[in-house]
């Protein structure tokens, strides 16, 4: 296999690395903007130098961002070459686009990675989705929130404390907004969801609320009730056909529950399947090992002659929340309430500016029986 | 694929049913000592018609046992026929044979069903080993006693009358002996080693304890400090080059650990490498629908042109169980008594009956930094 590869930071830099060791692992073309002497092989700053090479099968892309990976890997199938992706917000963007080009074009793509970092989390989706019929999909599938929720229900620290810390650490960036307001976390559910129904859903519709509204105070008040906050993001069957259920909000688990003890940067994702049951996969959801572990597992897939992506199913599918109750938890005028409502109701309480009273939505409370299944 | 399914109990019958919603795969015989008029297919007691037909090529194998399955399996090989099988205790006991056969015959062999019940463990574990080095896998493999275990912590009932709520619900055998003792772990931990190390090692090799001597006394003294019960199989590189550390035995677990929370019937394995990190894959470890789902993908990955087994690598390989460190708990004279030494010793100071005072291994301590990574 003739690889090209897109973009050599902390994803791209890994998988060079893991696939020198595999000889039938070839990278002949890095695409950077910077001249990398340290590389063997072509670097080039020109992506139609790589379009051009009829030598280069496939195209590894740890760019991110929609521009200009998107015109590259358009580019790149149109030549006849497979794309393995790390990027997530290219795919929810361009879902069903995507898909059909890869199979118009009679090329292979794959973003194993995109989701989960090191965890083989869109292949079990794939693999159970082909024989049950998945019910719903959750988890923490987002690094920096998991982090910043586990140091401030560790030590009691603020929002503004923890947040400054994960920047020290590299696990947050310098803008924050993406990872902290849930929006990662959501294009992985957009991913997920796709997979498990057989559908498109578009990140757009699906409410979304990050951590950046929770407080010290907060915390420390589930810990009183027995319940510790995770950032979960979820999609389950509608009620009504042919659409799902999505959202990404703060959630109150139960110590006995897994979720609980996913501390530090790590991720836990779980699939519920009518014949089968539950089943969870967890580990490290983000970093240049795991994540690059993904994309090479992607590359032998590719190379294996999997199917033009995981699934032929891409209905595009509304977001209907209106049945998916719960108990939810808010904060009005400095207030704790619980009440029970659809998703929906929840969202529609919880006003735009989430750091403003009177009424934030706080969290929703997990459905621990369906946990304990 | 035309498919011979040899045998009907749980998983077979599972297994035909979900067969059944794939046009791709086609049931065209069944071995079964009994007339099963419901059947649409051929319904035989003669495994050489299945051999003779030539149209068969894979053959599902499900009844279980070393004995005719081997003779079957190793026939329908020769016939150019790919394997699928749930069978441990012949994956163990033939395991470099039925490798070796397959390689030699051109066919593909697998038994993902064999670990794990649904969950895709196996797969998992031969992904990892191709891209990062494994250090060690361990797990709770045997819902048999996990069920038991969980129900001793639950009401403090004793291990007899815990057994019996287990056979009543069908998931102990008449003759418990190979989940209570550890055999059923002992075997999923041979096939979890052999593929992650690229190693054969002997089931016999392994130091081996089981449920059986737990009392309720013992679980309420584990409450006291903190601690949960756990059958689990563990397995890791020895310090010896060309050995691996192996054994299975009850290991106590803080409230912190998932796998305190892995109650019922259910599985959690772990493995842990060098630049992946731990990753964790929990679901239903046994049950027909689970099990016959990782037989059904086991067809897919065979019908898309697999390799001839997970991995080429089988080196024979001794346990050496020296260098694995660890606190562990003894009863002796009814008195409890913590030491740091080796596996090695710890089960050598473990008489062969282990009912029989003066010195019952009772449990590992589980290692939860490691687990905290």
């Amino acid at each position: 296999m003739n690889i090209a590869l897109l973009g050599f930071g902390t994803v791209g830099s890994h998988f060079y690395k893991m696939a020198q060791e595999h000889s039938e692992l070839n990278i002949s073309a890095v695409l950077s903007r910077r001249p990398r002497p340290e590389l063997a092989c072509t670097v080039t700053a020109d992506f139609d130098e790589i379009v051009r090479d009829g030598s280069i099968d496939t195209v590894v892309e740890v760019i991110g961002g929609v521009e200009p990976a998107y015109s590259y890997i358009t580019a790149a199938m149109r030549a006849g070459k497979h794309v393995v992706t790390a990027n997530k917000q290219l795919m929810c963007a361009h879902y069903e686009d995507l898909l059909s080009l890869a199979k118009e074009c009679g090329v292979r793509l794959r973003c194993t990675a995109a989701a989960g970092g090191g965890i083989p989390w869109l292949t079990s989706l794939a693999r159970v989705e082909k024989m049950d019929e998945i019910d719903a999909v959750e988890g923490i599938l987002n690094g920096t929130t998991n982090f910043m929720l586990s140091a401030m229900t560790a030590n009691g620290a603020d929002y503004g404390a923890v947040l400054r810390e994960a920047q020290a650490l590299g696990y947050a960036e310098a803008d924050p907004t993406a990872d902290v307001e849930g929006l990662d976390a959501r294009r992985k559910l957009v991913l997920s969801a796709n997979l498990a129904f057989g559908v498109s859903v578009q990140e757009a519709d699906i409410p979304c609320v990050g951590i950046s509204h929770i407080t010290a105070a907060d915390i420390d008040k589930a810990k009183e009730w027995g319940y510790t906050f995770k950032l979960i993001a979820r999609a389950e069957r509608a009620q009504r056909a042919g659409a799902v259920a999505a959202f990404v909000c703060p959630t109150l688990f139960p110590v006995s529950a897994p979720e609980a003890h996913t501390d530090g940067t790590g991720n836990l994702v779980s699939l519920y399947a009518r014949r089968i049951g539950k089943q969870s996969f967890s580990g490290a959801g983000a970093g240049g090992f795991p994540t690059a572990s993904n994309v090479l597992a992607d590359c032998f897939a590719v190379m294996a002659g999997c199917e033009s992506y995981y699934t032929d199913k891409a209905a595009p599918c509304a977001v209907d929340n209106s049945t998916a109750a719960s108990r939810w938890l808010f904060r009005r005028n400095g207030q704790y309430e619980f009440a029970e409502c659809s998703a929906e109701e929840a969202f529609a309480r919880c006003d735009a500016d989430l750091q403003s009273d009177p009424c934030a939505l706080l969290a929703r409370v997990a459905d621990t029986d369906q946990k304990e299944e």
